[in-house]
């Protein structure tokens, strides 16, 4: 079979499958969900085994260590995806759940219902655990679900699909509601985004180049969002003290990820006494600062900063830092240079927290907190399947309930339309 | 200057508008929309001069009375649009609200605020009232809005458009606010669907033929709705009355809109006792019926219905019937004919109407009313800018809160994270 039609049928199966978990009991789903948890533990060797050739053909092909670090699939990483999936289950369904009603003039009674989306597909690159953590989430939410992982990960993919599928037929479900895409060409991608009658949203995890080859491609709406640029402006208000251990732990504690701190903005008028100790801290953890002039005045050691700094997503121990005359300088700063991730102000000042937050046009906005709690876990959300700085439908780390929408229930006594 | 940098400059000049009316306040954004209400009915006799020039336009087209009867912009129609953007200002406001938040373990106070979408593009065709109508919604929920209306409608569209730009420049607010794209080819079309970077969200409202083009070519997302194949089921233990009370209502009030009835489905138990005097009252208001065999032994004068009659969206005074044996097959037969819009079920049966309202898969599923309440107004939303059966970002009637969208907001007290 060609692998146009593969995926075809695929989707197919999928818009089939949907229909079924979508009407799934909680009870039955969370049932599965630990049932899936408790094979895989089960299963670790066959897993470990089909890891094993990935990681051959990771280490045939040269791929570096730290890739190779990413794609291993240990007992401790099994463990790991089981306990994924238990926390998911015991998760609060939002499938089925009213909203505040409205009753009508007439007395008709109209709520919204939280409902499964429906299908979605999953582009992501190497980490297999990607492939439960996805799978889970989607089937709580009553979506199918179909994964496309990288080609390094083949196996480890299949073989995890594989377990859970065997699961949800052994309890009497569609096997399709999780499902991976057997071979990893480019054109089987292309294929899935062009499935817009059986796909409902598809969902792109890895670098900028995969996420703009899945908008470009894609006849399904994406939620996605291409890198964060998140900045922490220090007011001329704030708590030094405070702002230090913020910035650093923004910029230091993870700095390969998304919502670690990129550009440091800082209000005139605190520069001398906050930059220098700011600077030797962050210099000793071994952070390059790109400064601008005045900053370098005070930081000698500063790089001078150019204008490819400002939209800079570094994901490394480098930080762009420009003093700036007022918060209003700050905002238009960010409102320029932003990717519209995370943004967060250190300050006493109730009136700019308050315009901050208001006016920021970023998925989190933060007061007084690190960047570093743009994540689903960390704002409560229970677990996240990405981060969207789209604005339509979700905006900000996505949780269960972002793999859902509502329609309107109307319940009436024989109301009719004048 | 081309076609192609004229819009490319309204859309630059909109992401800055929009910029600007995002954060304007309820109370500014209200006497604007008073305002502008009361300068359209000062200027009624400009409006319906350049309104003239289109009616002249549109006879030597040959348009049908019909289409020119939509086109003329008389005093009463004038006064409904001036009432219309009243009645916008007087509803509340969702920008800015605070939803629930949640305090997590370290103190962090979560929640999500309602903010604007951006700029909406919206295209659409000839009836000039969608140009007030549309910008008073996008204004009011502090979007910038992008229209392009129908050719026929050119001078009209204009004149609105000028008036409220002029209402917005005099109270100190941008005027690009709400712009109207000054030619009515196609191209002009393609080449805003392609201002990714500027534009939000595109809704085009008008018959299949436009929608389907601006989803073909739109690199945005889009909400749309491409038809309303509505449908009722009768359910076995249905108020016979209310049965028929419901059908004729959701038929015949409107014929020609997205939310009326087009298909009905009867349970065989009790098709005898209600076809033959729904049937009758039916083909008394001159409505055609294309009935199932079974439907046709009860009903000698329906016509047989074919294949084609039960994905039909008739607009007309025209319906398909269908006996089903129980609510299994009226649910299958929905769930493979419908369009997602709006279904009805008339039943006395706690489980089956709890059942009904669970699983079918519409953004509007009805127990004992009209089809005909699907829309914003009816359902309390105030007002609505169009229906939606894509199930991302809104599903049913699309009102204020449907043309905006969440960030999270986070307050902390100088947390950083482990």
């Amino acid at each position: 079979m060609s692998i146009e039609s593969t995926v075809l049928n695929m989707a197919k199966a999928a818009r089939a499958a949907a229909k079924e978990i979508a009407r799934c009991s909680s009870d039955r789903k969370n049932t599965v969900l630990i049932k899936i948890a408790d094979t895989l533990e089960q299963k670790a060797s066959f897993i470990r085994e089909e890891n094993r050739k990935d990681l051959i053909g990771a280490r045939e092909k040269g791929l570096s260590n730290a890739m190779i670090d990413r794609l291993t699939v240990s007992d401790a990483v099994i463990k790991s995806m089981a306990d994924g999936l238990r926390e998911v289950a015991v998760l609060e369904d939002p499938v089925g759940a009213l909203g505040r009603s409205r009753i009508r003039p007439n007395g008709l009674q109209v709520s919204k219902m939280r409902i499964p989306l429906g299908v979605i597909g999953i582009i992501y690159e190497s980490r297999p655990n990607v492939t439960i953590d996805a799978a889970g989430l989607c089937l709580k939410a009553g979506n199918a679900v179909i994964l496309r992982g990288g080609s390094e990960a083949f196996h480890s993919n299949q073989a995890l699909a594989g377990i859970i599928s065997d699961v949800l037929s052994a309890s009497g479900l569609p096997g399709d509601v999780v499902q991976v895409i057997p071979v990893t060409d480019r054109d089987a991608v292309k294929t899935l985004l062009a499935q817009e009658e059986c796909i409902d949203l598809i969902i792109p995890r890895g670098g900028e180049g995969l996420i703009r080859f899945v908008v470009e491609n894609s006849k399904i709406p994406v939620l996605k969002h291409y890198k964060g640029v998140c900045h922490a402006y220090v007011d001329e208000s704030a708590n030094l003290q405070m702002a230090e251990d913020i910035c650093f732990n923004a910029k230091v504690q993870r700095p390969g990820v998304c919502n670690a701190l990129e550009t440091l903005l800082v209000n005139a008028s605190e520069a001398e006494a906050f930059l220098p100790r700011m600077g030797e801290r962050f210099m000793k953890a071994g952070v390059e600062i790109r400064g601008c002039a005045e900053t370098c005045r005070i930081l000698p050691d500063a790089v001078a900063a150019d204008e490819s700094d400002w939209p800079a997503e570094y994901l490394d121990l480098v930080l762009a830092v420009k003093i700036v005359t007022d918060m209003e300088e700050a905002m238009s700063h960010i409102s320029r240079y932003s990717s519209n991730h995370t943004e967060t102000i250190i300050t006493s000042d109730y009136h700019r927290a308050r315009r901050f937050l208001r006016e920021v046009d970023s998925s989190v906005v933060i007061v007084n907190a690190s960047t570093r709690f743009n994540d689903g876990g960390q704002l409560g959300l229970g677990a996240e399947i990405g981060i969207s700085t789209s604005k339509l439908h979700a905006f900000g780390p996505m949780g269960l309930e972002e793999l859902t929408t509502t329609k309107f229930v109307v319940m009436g006594d024989g109301q009719i339309r004048n």
